[in-house]
């Protein structure tokens, strides 16, 4: 079973993305996991490491898909 | 019962969010209609009026997901 992952940040288009997961999602097939990059810093580099160049983003199968854009990840560095 | 539409021009980029949508999608609560504007310019209008910018793209519940970037929709205009 392959897990999915959404980084965010909080910010609007995140929450919008976020939403349509959490509904879309079969989740029986893929638990979904939320990851704040905002709350969870220490997380950036797994974030990057899978490729995450911006925020929303889900990771599935090994794969990113970037959907819309909320931030950059380098700007989530404070 | 909300129709999804994904939109897309068969490029590589796309093809590869047609997978994950094709695989995760509940589509027994979100029915998955998947559009290949480059086969179907006719739908390319109301992909727009639906405020898809670029392929590939998914509309779901009256908001638009562009997930990662293949194409401006303006290119597909031949």
């Amino acid at each position: 079973m392959s897990k999915a992952i959404f980084y965010h940040a909080g910010c609007p288009v995140c929450l919008g993305a976020e939403q349509m997961l959490i509904s879309a999602i079969n989740q029986d097939k893929y638990p979904l996991e939320i990851v704040h990059l905002g709350e969870q810093p220490d997380r950036i580099g797994e974030a990057e490491s899978a490729g995450v160049n911006s925020v929303p983003a889900l990771t599935l199968g090994g794969q990113v898909f970037h959907i819309n854009f909320g931030a950059a990840i380098a700007d989530l560095k404070a």
